[in-house]
């Protein structure tokens, strides 16, 4: 399942509450649109901030408007007793796959973040994706410990994160990631801006923040990386370098959210507090290049 | 309350359960002692890996065998909503004052860590301390920032986190925020290793790790420097060199932890999983180490 396009939708916020009909659109676009699998909760869907009942909640919702399409939840929280419970209930709402990244508060050692990964993939019935993101967890994960990890059971992906700024660089790291860990066990590229050198690179995934509220668009780009057509995929995300600069600016949270906002597929404000929308002159330059770009869904 | 020597005790776990009798002693030795204040529920107390419920209860259990010695405890939480309601639990259980970190998921821009002790602060009835460290935060303060704050009713006292390495810089960045926030409110050094110098380069209050465990050491320490000793106040901290070298290799907590479990003040392994205290040679190093320091209780 974890190949292809992984769509990543927010969870819309209505104050503290779940806004559960725009959140069930988001599903069902991703699923009309033909996504490969569903990143529910994801750090696009504000996992980090919902209660256990408000993730267990969305997951329900989720794979329920996915009718078949194949979803994954992150289970991630700083207490790994907590992990443990989110695990539970994310398969007993009947996800396909869990995402976990190595959360904490005390940064961790490697062979700290290997036992929770240990720990959590020996009770799980179904197969776990590696979510590396330093910007969010303060964790870098060296590929010796990626290497490791990939040998556990149910690990089946691995969500890159920080990669090398130089992209012949990043191409090599992920090439040498590649020869050392099981064939099964596939890399996924994650930062919108790096998706189509990274699926050409040999990425067999793009974990997607664009893809959860464009997935045509994000399908196309992916499909040409697929069958090879380096150009395209290049073009395609060449076509959409303003909306890049926004991610950079604001990261792609703040900017997606504001986007679905703009849009009216989001009610306003939809992030967490005291996460804040784009605002004043941002948000009208951000509106501005929507009307710019090429026709996005 | 937010002056002299604040110590931060563990929270001793016994698997997932909180260690209560352990905790309790803890706590008995801090008011035997005479600290100024208990600072239950600190980085330093595993607050972020508790329930809501632990938290409640822990803080309550500190607020008992405090008897009367001032007891604040940390309500920070990735969730802004959880976190009001843990001001309430807090408030409820008769804290002096509370500890907020800009904990959050998403790095936090100046203006959104604004917004946040501005909704918190206005639903308080007791002081509150803003609780700098970018070690488990990843947020940075800025001085203006942190004199906005200042500002805020009920804000009491800021922990630093990140000094300037130099010596000298440092004292000129705490005579410099001095110089800008209200008299009332006190700058407090937290780092062991630098409580001598941070005392007596004008911060009101240590936020003490070393406290928690061996509160007359710190207070020795601590009187030093307020009757304005600085010889002693250095030599006291320099006794401990081979000490904040075990902080420095594997972070103040794991150490101190590991130091309770060697001489049975808590049980081992007393940390939420999986953070480890120390094992093999580096146990064997500390443990010779303990038996060469002046001595600490």
């Amino acid at each position: 399942m974890f190949t292809g396009l992984s769509a990543f939708p927010l969870t819309p916020l209505a104050g503290a509450e779940i806004d559960e009909k725009s959140f069930v659109s988001l599903i069902e676009n991703l699923v009309d649109a033909g996504v490969d699998s569903i990143g529910a909760l994801g750090s696009t869907g504000s996992y980090a901030y919902l209660t256990r009942e408000q993730r267990l909640r969305v997951t329900r919702l989720a794979v329920d408007a996915a009718s078949g399409t194949p979803v994954m939840t992150s289970i991630s929280n700083i207490s790994a007793d907590e992990v443990m419970r989110l695990a539970e209930d994310a398969q007993n709402a009947g996800v396909s796959g869990v995402l976990l990244a190595p959360l904490s508060y005390q940064k961790l050692s490697a062979d700290e973040a290997f036992r929770l990964y240990d720990r959590v993939t020996a009770g799980l019935s179904v197969p776990l994706c590696v979510y590396d993101n330093p910007a969010t967890t303060g964790f870098h994960f060296s590929d010796d410990l990626l290497v490791a990890l990939a040998n556990l059971n149910h690990v089946a992906s691995i969500k890159l994160g920080e990669l090398p700024a130089e992209w012949s660089a990043a191409s090599q790291r992920i090439a040498a990631l590649k020869s050392r860990i099981a064939g099964e066990v596939t890399l996924g590229i994650s930062g919108d801006a790096r998706a189509a050198p990274g699926l050409i690179a040999g990425c067999g995934v793009w974990y997607s923040v664009l893809g959860g509220l464009f997935p045509r668009y994000a399908l196309r780009l992916t499909r040409a990386a697929q069958r090879g057509d380096e150009d395209e995929a290049l073009r395609l995300s060449a076509d959409l370098a303003p909306l890049w600069a926004f991610y950079h600016r604001h990261g792609s949270l703040r900017a997606i959210a504001t986007v679905a906002e703009i849009l009216g597929i989001a009610p306003a404000p939809c992030l967490p507090f005291p996460l804040q929308t784009l605002s004043g002159q941002e948000r009208l330059s951000l509106e501005q290049i929507l009307g710019q770009l090429p026709r996005l869904d």
